[in-house]
């Protein structure tokens, strides 16, 4: 075992895309081990696009320190041990930096590493993507929110990335029609041809938008959304009432400081249920809300307040109070 | 009885707010009734945003035509009736449109009238409000999408309009700390001093942003939005994990043009649901997903595909992969 580790220090915040110099590799000594701690040989690095996040701005987890080892989620091996949860040999997953070992620390609840359950025929890697972070994220997202039926329309944005390709195969087991949305004619020929979608759209070709609303008869259910911008936008164009958004990236904004990133961003990285509500879906339970609120009227509880414009010709001036703040309460015309 | 009907046909779309012309006043004739049909003298109109949209663009009814009479919910009075549901002096509400009376059709199933229940103490204007379209929509809106639980704190824009101030008192009632944003010391002050709210920001003070944050010091798990633009972004900015928006109107951006209208409005008029999704949230159910996922492996229903780089020094490259469409499926970085 040698006794230095290497480690990517992140020394700079990128603008766009990384420059080499925003990470810079340097060596540390190896730690000597306490008891609670083990140490692993990082063997793959699992590259995810959350990582532009962390090296840029605090979002669910705190934005890595200048100065700091690069964050990022890896497979590893412990090659020693003073941790009562891990023996020498063990392969485990978690956040081992981008780095040649990683320190397990059992006092260290946010980077703490699982390991590996056995499942026959999976190889090591696997554990970073089907069976890592890609895999629950798309199995998770589409059974909690997504909610797959049978003849849905499932569209899946970046259906070519770690994550998406998952996604798009859920829908699938579960009897969607599955479209996915992926740059280039490689990467839609092993969606259609090796993972069975019914079809990829090809978001490069500039008339992208209608080949995906002519693969998108009957509309869109739900959205498995990775990118964010443009693509969210032609899809939500699509969509059927009632549908879901699984808002699970905007990869599109990540280097470009996108402005719908704001809102977006905070939905996804808060998770915030968004709902967009309009009463007609509610009209047949007219008389329970009129009875509760017609009680709470009756006992004081409910307050309400008009303004009463008069005369129907007036009503252009009426409408216009609403958007210039003219009214307080409830705004009425009365004929 | 006239014998003529004055109407208010919508004559252009609107730009920005709207100008005198856009609806103008005519006089058909009065209808005369077939089986089937009955006649309400219109006594009162609800001035509501959405009649804005109804005015530009199909939305979750169709635009109103140019030229036909222009759409509106009121409370009418039946006048005269050769239809089974109703007779004459029969108090109801309804899509009456903007005009002295309201043709009642069997076969109209959209513009479907109901006749007002029988609740004691409830002035007729009330139909159009607390116990209308806003107080319904205040109503459903929290307890199916806000589900507001004791001690959370909910925010509700446009507060002091129709909706907002019934959302409000809704809070109240089941135990938040409600906080409001409108427009002028006056509307606060009836928030504060009638309603309850236990704070109410005036949105056209410069500072606003700043008091709207003292007033939230837990953060906001609720928000039910009238008003979008920046004053959404103010609320989501504050929002805590697994918060809920109930997306109940976009006002700020109706005579604007908003861009961000063109994402949320579809949320809005589609009734969606966006969830915000990371799967740090689910990782106790690491087992329940990687054995299904490998179950699918292994029979075969679900395929993965890996790219490689090697060297850890390769990592930066690797991150930007991402973002350029380089990588198809899973990238890792073997060290």
């Amino acid at each position: 075992m040698p006794n230095t580790n290497r480690q990517l220090i992140l020394r700079s915040r990128p603008k766009g895309l990384l420059a080499p110099d925003d990470l810079q590799l340097a060596e540390a000594p190896l730690p000597s081990l306490n008891d609670g701690q083990a140490l692993a040989r990082v063997k793959y690095l699992s590259i995810d696009p959350t990582m532009r996040i962390w090296m840029d701005t605090d979002s669910y987890l705190p934005a890595v320190a200048i100065g700091g080892v690069m964050r990022a989620f890896g497979f590893a091996e412990v090659v020693e041990s003073r941790h009562k949860n891990f023996k020498k040999g063990d392969k485990v997953v978690g956040l081992t930096g981008l780095q040649d070992y990683a320190l397990i620390d059992a006092a260290d609840q946010r980077g703490s590493f699982q390991k590996v359950p056995p499942i026959p025929f999976i190889s090591d890697t696997a554990f970073l993507g089907l069976l890592g972070i890609n895999g629950l994220t798309a199995y998770f997202g589409m059974m909690e929110i997504g909610k797959p039926q049978k003849g849905e329309t499932l569209v899946v944005s970046a259906a070519a990335g770690a994550t998406g390709s998952i996604a798009g195969q859920v829908g699938k087991i579960h009897g969607c029609r599955v479209v996915g949305i992926a740059g280039g004619p490689e990467k839609c020929r092993w969606l259609l041809d090796d993972l069975g979608f019914d079809a990829a759209i090809d978001y490069k070709q500039p008339d992208w938008k209608d080949k995906f609303a002519a693969a998108t008869p009957k509309g869109v259910d739900i959205n498995f959304e990775n990118v964010g911008g443009d693509i969210m936008q032609a899809v939500l164009d699509r969509m059927n009432l009632h549908g879901r958004v699984v808002l699970c990236g905007l990869i599109s904004g990540y280097t470009k400081g996108d402005p719908a990133l704001a809102s977006f961003g905070m939905v996804l990285v808060k998770r915030l249920r968004v709902e967009g509500f309009i009463i007609i879906d509610y009209m047949d339970r007219y008389m329970e809300a009129a009875t509760q609120l017609g009680k709470w009227k009756m006992f004081g509880k409910m307050k309400d307040r008009e303004t009463i414009v008069e005369g129907l010709e007036k009503a252009h001036e009426a409408i216009n109070m609403l958007f210039t703040g003219g009214n307080t309460g409830k705004l009425i015309l009365k004929v």
